[in-house]
């Protein structure tokens, strides 16, 4: 047993859990009231804040600029609870509905605390984010994002607010609020205002600065971090504390076979490449606890085809597993973690049109017994019954069994009849990013397995687990980042000593 | 945001994730060359290898008696790949059919060098526990242990390697090897058995010894532990290794809701009372990282009454949704994720006898539509079509859609017919114990979150995450503990310096 080896890395992630004793640091290079580890989404809003709580903040960003992952976002924000934008666009909505809505769709296990936080605060936000100069435009765009031709839209859904059961569970309201951009890079648009104002606000950003261990006093608490700044290592102190904030752990193999194996079946990885858990793996190295480090966002974009929710989605078993007109994140979520990624779509002519995003045909046959032959992937008579059945209440305008909503529902009767294959092996647009994270209060403040505070130290955005526990919604990443980023750079700047 | 609570506690499972710096330490109480923390089967393995090695051993051991979970346990290990027993018994098998079983049933992202490396040893490990005096009767049992009349065989099936789709993964054998005790209670006879050896090798063993945090140097060298003997806190140095070996967390209520929150929903929580993660705690408190912590085996035993397995198992939609004939453990894990505890058993008056654990009758008809309209809780139509099909394919003896086997194959088609609730709701036999625990190498040493070595730390049995990665077979709990001890204890020993 003498030789087992660690499991082979494909790209080395570097190390970060190992903390340095203070004592081990001969001289700090320098120091600030807050040092923020990353300048995507959330270190930019701590950088704000911290700055408007008249901390002196440093900034560390590996990359030769900010931005990080929400600069590849779609510019969504998830807020509500009766925004300005929602009212202009003629919607009612308030927090106490935003909150059951948000339970229901991010648990199991949601942290009710950090969402009735951002509920009640969510119209507080908007104003925030937009008083740094995000623009919206005030405008509603009646299908969901990613699905139809850009627009520059403000407001749109972005989960599964009008679908069953949530729209039993909460009265609906668009709350997608998306910076005003043509097209799908409004977060780069967002993330560019957001890193100036950060600039301007007098916070010192050094890029290219690589974060290594975090530095620990006998005590535990955090007072600084090591860096790699032009090939050198420097001790860098925080008087009030560290924040981590450097994104989640997609591109981390290790780590997402470690802690979600589910998850590393999927092929495409959404992230930056500094997606690898190293803010993380800082935090768990200072005697944070990591929780949820199973959970992703899993996405499977087959309704880019807004017509093709009237199809059917079946499993192995030939069975329908749920109404088709949940969020792409959710029937991600379901279609791997219930159905192991084994997944198709049946279609008949009347539905069919060229797919958004390319797919292998399973089947098709002129009837369901014919595609069902053809497939020869379902147990026999299964993918037809299930049709049959579909068919024969769709006639009357009910889906009894899933509750489909009644505009999508219509008897696919139409040969030639089609079936899609969507299952991971076949369809390349399954993608995913992690959503686990080290375990925090709302302001961010860091505990250890215990629930005790680490003293001095603080995690935003992605490397903490956060509004979004275990279900996504669109717009949920961006709406952590710069809400977390906010809360932990104020307790920080608190904190200063 | 400030005054932000921690979540309360029901019950204090105290502070074990902060540890403490060598400095500190004012004075060592006693030393060893390995300190053992937990003297249940994992513990007390780790001390009889430790000692065998030569090394001096001391066992910290919180309760009044040694022998943890692992006391309670039914008492099977699980073997194979031609154990004498399953010679005896006239059964063929091999570590590779042994291997393939094992990473099919516990994934999703079971670790397979642990596996194999069991596997292959399997035989040697049987003898050595055999040689330590644990009697099987040689002698097979067919059902599964736990539904039938208690008996004293040695040899069962204690897993799906029957059911589909495991008889076409791997070559089925039986590999629950149970001590020769009549009853459940075999477990205690097996704990009572290695606890004298442990104590006759010479370790010493202290009780009512409650461990508090790890003792770490500078450079993260673990190098003893704090432990409360006698109301007084006592440091004990260990020149060798500490070796984690203090069970699972299922009775951390915080605990299971951070990292295992559907898990959380069990009532029947399987452990003794020091199962509340203090050992994971204590090492993830040294820099150990935690792993699989979402993991649980998830038991509901609705198949006591064998027979039963002839019914069909409905989810909320109406629909079968496993093969009935899986084993207990495996369905309680689909029943939970899957169909997030909402599950039937549909029986007709052939079948239905008294069942061995008391249920609730959700609905009694003459027709399944008159069971379906009386049940309430299914899409109409759905109870009665999913009935129909069964009936019409078992009737010819096969079933296309989840391939149970032909045995247990009979139309439900003898009036009246019985729906059992089995929803965790209101079936409350539902039980759970965790699976996570510290990342370790095949050797027990302990890793950090980049995957590297915490030097001093070694963790076995339920304190790391083991055998059974995700998925559980009955048997594995004992099999892990006594297994992954004796291998911890090993690499300690060796370390010492």
């Amino acid at each position: 047993m003498s030789d087992a080896k660690p499991p082979k890395k494909e790209k080395d992630p570097g190390h970060a859990a190992h903390a340095r004793a203070a004592a081990d640091v001969k001289r700090w290079s320098r120091e600030a009231d807050v040092v923020i580890v990353g300048f995507g989404g959330a270190g930019a809003c701590a950088a704000l804040e911290a700055r408007a709580a008249g901390a002196e903040v440093l900034v560390l960003e590996r990359a030769w600029a900010g931005g990080g992952t929400s600069m590849q976002a779609s510019g969504q924000l998830y807020m509500g609870g009766g925004t300005p934008l929602q009212k202009a666009c003629g919607f009612d909505d308030d927090p106490d509905e935003m909150f059951k809505y948000l339970v229901a769709s991010c648990g199991p296990g949601a942290d009710e605390e950090k969402l009735r936080l951002y509920c009640d605060r969510s119209v507080e936000h908007y104003h925030w984010v937009t008083g740094q100069g995000v623009p919206f435009k005030q405008s509603f765009l009646p299908v969901e994002v990613g699905t139809d031709p850009y627009t520059d839209d403000g407001l749109s859904y972005t989960g599964s607010e009008l679908a069953w059961p949530f729209c039993e569970i909460a009265k609906p309201a668009p709350r997608g609020h998306t910076a005003q951009q043509v097209g799908e890079n409004a977060g780069q648009l967002m993330l560019e205002i957001l890193l100036r104002r950060a600039q301007e606000s007098g916070a010192q950003i050094v890029t290219d600065a690589l974060c290594e261990p975090l530095v620990v006093e006998r005590d535990g608490r955090v007072v600084g971090v090591i860096a790699k700044i032009g090939g050198e290592e420097h001790a860098i102190r925080a008087r009030g504390g560290v924040v981590l904030c450097a994104g989640g752990y997609i591109h981390n193999k290790d780590m997402v076979s470690r802690y979600a194996p589910r998850t590393r079946r999927v092929r495409f990885r959404l992230g930056c490449d500094g997606d690898d858990g190293r803010g993380i793996r800082m935090g768990m190295g200072a005697g944070g606890d990591a929780i949820r480090m199973e959970a992703a966002c899993v996405v499977v974009p087959f309704s880019r085809n807004r017509g093709f929710i009237r199809g059917v989605l079946i499993n192995a078993h030939g069975q329908r597993f749920c109404n088709e007109d949940l969020y792409q994140s959710l029937l991600g979520e379901i279609g791997l973690w219930r159905e192991q990624g084994r997944i198709w779509l049946a279609l008949d002519d009347a539905v069919y049109e060229k797919p958004q995003l390319p797919t292998e045909i399973a089947a098709v046959g002129e009837t369901w017994e014919e595609v069902e032959r053809e497939a020869k992937c379902f147990p026999p008579g299964s993918l037809s019954r299930t049709l049959a059945h579909y068919n024969e209440h769709t006639a009357r305008g009910v889906d009894p069994q899933f509750r489909k909503e009644a505009r999508w529902l219509k008897p696919l009767t139409t040969p030639p009849f089609v079936l899609l294959d969507l299952t991971l092996e076949k369809y390349p647009f399954w993608s995913a990013f992690t959503l686990g994270g080290l375990h925090t209060r709302p302001t961010g403040e860091v505990l250890d397995a215990d629930g005790a505070v680490v003293p001095g130290l603080y995690a935003a955005g992605r490397n903490a687990s956060g509004l979004p526990a275990h279900g996504y919604n669109s717009g949920l990443s961006l709406a952590d980042a710069t809400w977390s980023g906010r809360l932990a750079g104020t307790a920080a700047a608190k904190a200063r000593r």
